[in-house]
């Protein structure tokens, strides 16, 4: 697409993220995501830079893999725009069936985060997707586990990335971040 | 669309539904509608049956509203093929802002559903959408938190309704389940 249009995508999705000061504790500004989604024109502009990045950068991607709650407001309709398939990634004791998970630490405690065993066939080219890059734990783990699994990660997708917490050089593969904070 | 196409998209979509015995306890047979997800065929054919149902009986809706976690993965896709919005209901603390709060119980125990306080007008007509239809106590509670915003409930949409157990009984607005079991 052409570079104003881009912009204009880009601007439209800035003006439906929120700062909510003080969640989930004080001294933190939250990222809202919310209005993007209750405006359809800026979740569809998520999608156009989202499809645009990964057809121009991934062709070859076979599956989007997204992380409970929010990857999974993004990844269906992007593996949809795609014509692939999403896979979940959730906290412990979610999935049924036979899962793998991974541990990751937070800032107190830790969490884990698990997949179906049968989810990723070896070899596979995935994109992990969620709405936004803090420390990068998540992610991390989720990466962690497509290792796990044989799969081939070839990258993150986020919304948003908060490049003071330095997420992006945690992870193992390249992040594409719409904006960045 | 054609009764035959609409059967072929239902058979579609029952063929990518999972029977996970005792999970998430012993006894229960759960349904998993990760396959759904993975196989893009049957994601959109999800998608082209609850928008053929919005499209003839409910075309004046102006919101989907969606419930954590499992909702999020078709409620935004819905919502795009209509060119409308998704809001989010969330577990209670997991949205930030001013929110309200509606209590409902389990088995053993209570639970809460959030909604952004801003999220609904008075008057939106608005539908909820969620996976499975079981007991019906978080569908209930979604739909008393749009009571609670004056919104208007035109009714749920869920992809699978366990029948025996009841659920549609309970809900003060018609369900639309493509499968029954």
């Amino acid at each position: 697409m052409a570079d104003s249009s881009r912009a204009q995508k880009l601007d439209l999705v800035f003006q439906h993220i929120r700062n909510v000061p003080d969640f989930p504790i004080e001294g933190i500004v939250f990222k809202d995501i919310c209005p993007i989604l209750k405006e359809p024109k800026a979740l569809a502009a998520v999608m156009d830079l989202f499809e645009e990045h990964v057809r121009q950068n991934h062709p070859h991607t076979e599956l989007i893999v997204g992380l409970e709650a929010r990857g999974f407001l993004f990844g269906p309709l992007l593996a949809q725009r795609l014509g692939i398939g999403f896979v979940l990634v959730r906290e412990k004791g979610k999935l049924p069936g036979p899962t793998m998970s991974v541990e990751y630490t937070l800032e107190y405690a830790t969490a884990e985060v698990e997949i179906q065993v049968d989810a990723v066939d070896p070899g596979q080219k995935v994109l992990v997707i969620d709405d936004l890059l803090a420390t990068g734990g998540t992610l991390c783990a989720a990466c962690e586990l497509m290792k796990k699994q044989k799969a081939q990660v070839l990258g993150c997708l986020v919304v948003i990335e908060l490049k003071d917490l330095r997420g992006a050089e945690k992870l193992p593969v390249p992040v594409f971040s719409l904006l960045q904070c």
